[in-house]
């Protein structure tokens, strides 16, 4: 008799985002004339740019043609695409990470997923709290946890609180773990690492022989000069850590699905006690499971790196990043404690006289009628707080915040 | 110390695709005039039809558009696709398959392949010799394996024989296995199952509560109307099997990505004693662990069901098919014993003088400047046969077949 994966059956019931929905349903067919704001899941909200559509269009004419026409690409991207990447992402800033070292993917989400496919379940793994749901259900769902506690934390699983006194970055542990996550700017809170605090944490590494997993999905959000893009700009960060990337928020691909992986060759685990390279099991994978990245789709990603695929990306990061001023300077006005929002396009935002998460959650769908995230859902150490992104409108985001400030 | 999933290391080294390749370049090197023709790997060669070019560009136009523009799609696809699917592929076939037991996905080996993730590691798995590699690999690299032994085969999985005896059709087996992979039309022979053969699996896999694993990604090439497209034109094959179909050959899709899985809701298995939903858990694992088909790729999927693109595909499919026949009535005439090239783009032939599979490959390459997939590629029972595919341009099938009967 087939039997299931019964780690599923661990998993938290009321996950995050459905909950958020079931809720807001809830309330729209008690008040149907309402109008709300959604500033809650980090979808982007602007046109895709123009370049990405133009590549895009000349793409689908090759397709038409005999001599233009693609089929089966490379599992890891197409060489172009990689070599853009390499270019301007990496050698453009100091990082010596070459083409061959990056692979093409359909999402950040799946790649920082299935990169547990080839490492061993025993590793002591580490995660922040809070912190972005995936990185926790894929190890529950994988069998890496025990059952979840009262205060919804898995057994098995460590999680370094990230607080106000931390600047929501998380410390050095005294203990030895295999794997860290990290990722910043960061998801929920909006918080960036000092090259400081990145080199802490190589060094931890490069010591203890771990591997971070370091999401960097939100770094064209950066502002400040001083804030590395890429984990790569540490010394030594190439013998331990892999790094996530996307075109998701910076060139709006969450509707188009284009991202990549670097894993550097240097790269090495251990099966026992002999040394394996990691880029050969993920090329592996890669070319077992996977067969690359629709053409179309990667030809727009190209064009990000043109020069007017770049003034176009800048334009929308900084649309977005003036939305996360106009979140954060009012919010502060108005008396909230607000965190991010200044690196990274979410506001990270104590709630008012202590409420509970949820409780404000429910306090401003019902009287601001604004949709935001409890914090409480990424994790215990998120309780008391708040996000509010700041991929929307202009108008709705000024229109929110009045209504926020209002509300109080 | 990161340890890696050692799994990886059971793999054979010498993967069939690379190894092909690795002898083209050796021989090309030598050779660099010749003028090679490649009837190997099953990729399409055909410019994408033009009502999905179309519909795929209006597509991009929306993104453009602040109106249009899409962001995160539903992680099982947009409801339009699936519905399509559901009415043209399944209820116009007396299938009763909804529209929410659709999974739209990026590719069918992915899916055939991340299938595992919500299955126990302890069931017992059967697949047919030979057989498309990835189900092999996929079951090794998850720890459902032993080691290889010395004619190839995993200790642990079940191989059923397929041979010309059994029409290439696997017979049901005197054990119980929980998990069954089953491909028709059949890559690599190009068998097809008639309903009676179907429906004994579906019987059997009813009786030992085993599920199915049915890949029908090569369904629209089935001329013979009695040949069922779908496992679930079986009675009772939606307490037992999970289907996969694929874009990628029907409408030349292999650069475009779109596939789907179907999972229907009466679909059980077990937790111990517990009846489990398998749809909840494939729908937990997309919706964790993906997101979604790219907007434009699932507009393209969806013109494949217009009126436009049904006959577009089917002069595609038709074109596929001649090049079959083609193979399959000049190596006929000329003594080969050919099987499959009828209901499938595939053609399985028994290499001449008992020569092995690797011989006649060599053979080939080097006296008819043709290059096929040795049949021991597939598996053990492939050893002494040779696949064609019917995927090429008329000119470069009729050249290959003058070739190939002239180096005889």
């Amino acid at each position: 008799m087939v039997q299931i994966n019964a780690n599923y059956l661990k998993l938290k019931a009321g996950y995050l985002f459905p909950e958020i929905s079931r809720r807001i349903k809830d309330f729209s067919s008690k008040n149907p004339g309402a109008d709300l704001i959604r500033l809650g899941i980090g979808d982007v909200t602007e046109p895709l740019p123009l370049a990405c559509r133009e590549a895009m269009k000349v793409a689908i004419e090759e397709m038409g043609t005999e001599e233009g026409f693609r089929g089966y690409g490379p599992e890891q991207g197409y060489q172009w695409l990689r070599e853009c990447i390499s270019e301007n992402d990496y050698l453009a800033r100091g990082c010596e990470i070459s083409a061959e070292e990056i692979f093409v993917s359909d999402g950040s989400k799946c790649d920082s997923s299935n990169i547990l496919d080839i490492l061993c379940k025993e590793n002591r793994i580490a995660v922040t709290d809070p912190v972005y749901p995936v990185y926790v259900d894929t190890n529950v769902m994988t069998g890496r946890t025990g059952e979840i506690n009262s205060i919804g934390e898995y057994q098995g699983l460590c999680y370094i609180p990230i607080n106000s006194e931390n600047e929501f970055v998380a410390e050095i542990p005294q203990e030895k773990f295999d794997l860290i996550y990290l990722c910043f700017p960061n998801n929920p809170t909006g918080a960036v690492a000092s090259k400081e605090q990145l080199s802490s944490w190589v060094q931890y590494a490069k010591k203890n022989n771990s591997l971070i997993l370091f999401d960097a999905a939100y770094e064209a959000f950066i502002k400040d000069e001083s804030i590395p893009h890429s984990i790569y700009e540490i010394e030594g960060a190439k013998d331990c850590a892999i790094e996530f990337r996307s075109f998701s928020k910076n060139a709006g691909f969450t509707g188009v699905r284009c991202a990549f992986t670097v894993i550097p060759k240097s790269l090495k685990g251990k099966a026992g006690d002999v040394d394996v390279d990691i880029w050969s099991l993920w090329n592996r994978r890669q070319s077992t499971k996977f067969n690359g990245v629709s053409y179309v789709v990667q030809r727009g990603a190209e064009a990000v790196y043109s020069q007017e695929g770049k003034s176009q990306i800048k334009r929308l990061v900084n649309f977005y990043m003036d939305n996360a001023h106009i979140i954060k300077s009012n919010l502060t006005s108005a008396g909230f404690e607000v965190f991010g929002a200044v690196n990274a396009p979410y506001a990270w935002i104590k709630t008012p006289k202590n409420m509970g998460s949820w409780d404000f959650f429910d306090f401003l769908l019902k009287n601001a009628n604004v949709v935001g995230t409890p914090g409480s859902g990424f994790g215990a150490a998120g309780e008391g707080y708040f996000r509010l992104s700041a991929f929307n409108s202009r108008e709705n985001v000024e229109k929110a915040m009045q209504r926020i400030v209002n509300s109080q």
